[in-house]
């Protein structure tokens, strides 16, 4: 296999939060990009963007901005990512590339690929090579989520090394072609992610278990707790409700997306919370003890 | 109010675990007492806490150690507290004081409570006077719990300000006079938490939405997240569950002894999940960004 590239003349990040501006930092400080161009609607987070070396422009008109690159990253909030997959695609240079951030993957990889079908596939994609300007689509898209998040948000929360030795989750759809796949797998290991390749749904099913239910619980535990209680709350209760204070809009959007999967995880943790209640009811230390020992074994299993 | 008292002369902690080793090595660096001895079972936690000058001599006989002092602190796991101050009583000097440092209150002062009545109430007590040397218990017990666990263990993990600006909530019995109240909230206190005083089954019944009903939360997400899925975990996850890694045998009694109260804790806690699945189900993204934004600001409350 050769040496994927890493290195693009012009990268355009869409939305510079806490994401986005990670993205920029890590490009600058491991010198990937010729030139980092920051696009958003917030003016005071582009500012602080360029403020923090997080991009080396801002622009507030997409067109402009994409006219120029060779690789797009939408870093929003799911609930705006397909839209604006669909305006940069308008305006791409046919054969750019394009892949996203976000926390959830089925929809947004599916809302693409009906975009791409409903112009039809050209013959020369249809047999199997990949002349990209022949294709409905003018972009090369894959999806990816960068399993790095923060209850944290915005700009100032930037990290270069945020990526580094984390999980990003690459999601090609059936017909992306191998080649796609493997250029935006390089952006992401260049940017210090171990990558994974899964289908999208697998994606979802996976981060479901794994981010967007304990996001249900954390919320669920701090609701819960009465204004009275506060005051005895210890680390505890501090660790397992901290990304209940993630943005409710931001989250609202992943846990509509993924709502079947998300239902499914919770209905897995109520399994285990119902047994520990039996256990407790039946006043059977033994099974007790014998579950909170499973749970411990998979909580070490990941270190602290 | 009478500056209280803040210097003992032979303080006795048995266990000296996390907690027991905290309170030795505040004592010690509060100069709070002249002189703090450990009993255990375990000699090596005894010589490593001596070691760790949490405290300044260790005796595996809790009658000799006992005879001298003029406190003790039992800080071992809630299931064996009970029988601990029983011995401790067995051999205490009248009037000697006595607390514990238990995560459950509600069984603990009840048992000690029935063996004070067993032996029936003196007259003196009958009285209201507190000459403790004519009641039917030698030392004067008042429960409490300062509420800064975490999941480590052992006198390796202790930490002289573990309470420091910490909660420490003392139990009294209905029956326990106030003077005896009074001193015991000032040993929690000079360790410099700050003393809330509570009914035990007001304790228990915060405590399990505060920390029981969480712990099994954690434990419930932690076993229901499949070891394939365990590479796509972020903070978030981790935050959620770190609990879980807590002592299986210990968090068992804790919940053992709290099983009502616990139970009806993770039921409010799984009528707030009803209603986010049920705003998901619905695809009502209004009702579930105002769920999520009742949660965040209930955890905002707290900070970090």
């Amino acid at each position: 296999m050769k040496a994927p590239k890493a290195h693009w003349s012009t990268v355009v990040i869409v939305g510079v939060g806490m994401i986005g501006g990670s993205i920029g930092l890590a490009l600058k400080a491991r010198k990937l990009a010729g030139r980092v161009i920051g696009v958003g609607r917030s003016a005071a987070s582009l500012a602080e963007a360029k403020r923090l070396h997080a991009i080396d422009d801002a622009d507030t008109d997409l067109a402009t901005a994409v006219a120029t690159a060779d690789l797009v990253v939408v870093a929003t909030g799911v609930g705006s990512i397909s839209g604006i997959l669909n305006e940069v695609d308008a305006v791409a240079r046919p054969g750019m590339l394009l892949t996203d951030a976000g926390s959830t993957k089925a929809r947004i990889v599916a809302t693409w690929e009906k975009g791409r079908r409903s112009r039809g596939p050209s013959k020369t994609e249809a047999s199997g090579k990949t002349d990209a300007s022949k294709r409905g689509r003018h972009a090369r898209f894959v999806g990816a989520h960068p399993v790095a998040g923060s209850h944290r948000r915005g700009p100032a929360a930037a990290d270069p090394n945020l990526f580094n030795g984390r999980v990003t989750i690459v999601t090609p759809a059936t017909a992306t072609p191998a080649a796609d796949v493997e250029e935006i797998s390089s952006f992401w290991s260049a940017l210090g992610a171990t990558v994974y390749t899964m289908t999208p749904r697998d994606h979802d099913r996976i981060l479901a278990m794994t981010s967007h239910a304990p996001h249900v619980v954390a919320a669920a535990v701090a609701a819960a707790t009465p204004a009275e209680a506060r005051p005895f709350t210890a680390g505890g209760w501090r660790d397992t409700t901290r990304i209940a204070a993630g943005d409710p809009e931001l989250w609202a959007d992943i846990l509509l997306d993924n709502a079947p999967a998300v239902a499914r995880a919770l209905s897995r943790i109520a399994g285990v919370t119902e047994k520990i209640l039996d256990a407790l009811e039946a006043s059977d230390r033994r099974r007790l003890v014998s579950l909170l020992t499973r749970a411990k074994e998979d909580r070490d299993a990941l270190g602290s």
